[in-house]
């Protein structure tokens, strides 16, 4: 009667997650398979208490699999979603590659579910910097209209991968332990690992999160700009970002600045955040109560503070927006559209594809 | 022939950068004094290779002297800086004290230090988040004017002193050495040692620099809105900051928007600041040249690149702005100040005592 999920890139940082998130959701779940590259295939990992053996990826994995997560890089998806869609399943895809396909719905549950409707059987979950900020922003965008949105990030280092995290937490053992000089520290990983050059984190921050686009702006930031404009629904908000690496290892910090179309009174609008699903107001700075990075590994929830209006736009407002980013920023946000896809009646086999088999 | 110079908070993290600057710097001196707290007093620093023992800040401590730096904490400056102007020295202070005081020029030397001219025997520094962001700004607003300014900084645990760097580096033994819960990290000073709560800065990103203010902003931001107006002498200058600390020990970095008065193309606004006394460009994004914090430390220059236009305003441009915080930002700054005193002849005891004898 329940439904067989598979997990694609189940041993990643964000797979880890989406298997404990599978373990505390209320889908019904039948079985849970775990997939994974050639690397991984073979490590046991435990999903309620059963091993499970994680499997090698192959176009003929998704036989009699419902529901597929994907979170395993952009080329993986590209290559393995489609066969699972014809498979018969339906694919939460976590990765940059299908998001902004026209055929593929962008989804914030809170925010958009109802763009699951029209689904082909690929759904795309945003970029994590962007959830975040959508949760945050919803609820001032439903109330006032949103005409711009400035943002600039201070992203944790598990958003690259398992092996950023060690990567970080080697460099800063170098300078504490061993007495390297910050500058000196060996870099392999970060700021992108698909870049050419690589520069220490420990005691720095990098200005740098994926590689660059042709208008001088990072992917990462692109990513901020187009994800807003279409899980908004609106290509007229104006959003400009910038994307920053820090040395923490989980949960992304963003501090934004907003035009609204109408005056937004402050005590509104925090009322507005408060009351909007999956979003936590702490906003009390005459106690120091205010998001930390720290406080928000391994909650589902958007944490917002430092409310603030401008001090000379008279529709402008300032606010401190903190997620864990494996969570709401990925695993958590994927296993919470299955769920939407199960209330709504919406998981079942597409009959016409229409993404490419390569 | 040369000068008695004097630093007040000679043992800080400050004071002992400010000894190394007046050891490479170009001012005639004769005689450098060290002056503290009782606590730090009998300590014995070097000057030039030279052992300089550290006495007692008293009301008498500054005969003979002709420039003296101060860098001890507002309340020291408050009570002695008068004494020490009535005693016939120029005193150069580092904290926020007389900053907001119509009698006092606030001088970043490269921006206005015409300022100089009209001093009362106190000037002041700026602080370190306002400085590098003057550096950067000032050419931009010389020929494109300057509309607004929305910045949000990644600041260095070190501009709270050196109990903060330990606090820091302590922290995150505590966490990568002996495995505690960053939340659970124990800390005693960050974000601000004038508050009552105190948070782990290891792994986080504290939205708080310095107390709140009424308006819900903190001192920390109020400093860069009420500095900027102040240096660039124009009230009209729309400032709003997010000021953020990271675990980084030392240089600020800060994500800037701008918008200038006229449409300035980016290629031209590039030039402008590579050719500004105090600013290095570092931008080019091809091959992944941007300022870091790593670099910039142990450097006087602020450092300048990611500058892009906005995706939508046509006068507004985005930067990103790194410089040593306890150098440019404090202790190169000051005697910068005290260069261009000598240069311009007003290093001279002033007559007409404007400041209170408490």
């Amino acid at each position: 009667m329940g439904y067989t999920v598979a997990v694609v890139g189940a041993t990643g940082a964000v797979g880890t997650r989406m298997i404990k998130m599978l373990e505390e959701s209320t889908l019904p779940i039948d079985k849970v398979r775990l997939l994974s590259s050639a690397r991984s295939a073979g490590k046991v990992l435990q999903y309620k208490e059963q091993d499970i053996e994680v499997e090698l990826t192959t176009e003929d994995s998704f036989e009699g699999v419902d529901i597929a997560l994907f979170s395993a890089g952009g080329s993986v998806s590209a290559k393995f979603a489609p066969y699972a869609v014809k498979s018969g399943a339906v694919v939460v895809d976590n990765t940059s590659h299908f998001r902004q396909n026209p055929d593929v719905p962008l989804v914030v549950p809170e925010v958009n579910a109802h763009a699951l409707e029209a689904h082909n059987g690929i759904i795309a979950c945003p970029n994590c910097s962007t959830i975040q900020m959508m949760v945050a922003l919803e609820p001032v965008r439903q109330k006032w209209g949103l005409e711009r949105i400035i943002v600039s990030t201070y992203q944790a280092v598990s958003g690259a991968g398992q092996s950023a995290i060690n990567e970080t937490e080697r460099e800063l053992r170098d300078v504490l332990n061993d007495g390297v000089n910050p500058r000196d520290v060996k870099a392999d990983i970060l700021p992108s690992g698909g870049d050419k050059k690589h520069y220490p984190i420990a005691f720095n921050a990098l200005p740098q999160i994926d590689v660059f686009t042709d208008n001088d702006y990072t992917y990462e930031e692109m990513k901020m700009t187009n994800e807003t404009k279409k899980i908004m629904e609106d290509d007229s908000i104006a959003v400009s970002a910038t994307c920053v690496r820090i040395p923490v290892l989980s949960a992304h910090s963003e501090s934004v600045y907003i035009e609204t179309k109408e005056v937004a009174p402050i005590e509104e609008v925090k009322a507005a955040i408060a009351a909007f699903p999956g979003a936590v107001l702490e906003d009390d700075v005459a106690n120091q109560v205010y998001p930390q990075a720290v406080n928000a590994v391994g909650s589902r929830d958007t944490f917002v503070g430092r409310i603030r209006k401008d001090l000379d736009a008279e529709k402008g407002i300032h606010m401190w927006i903190v997620s864990d980013n494996l969570l709401k920023g990925a695993a958590w946000n994927s296993v919470q559209i299955a769920e939407t896809l199960h209330e709504r009646g919406l998981v079942r086999p597409t009959a016409d594809l229409k993404f490419e088999l390569k």
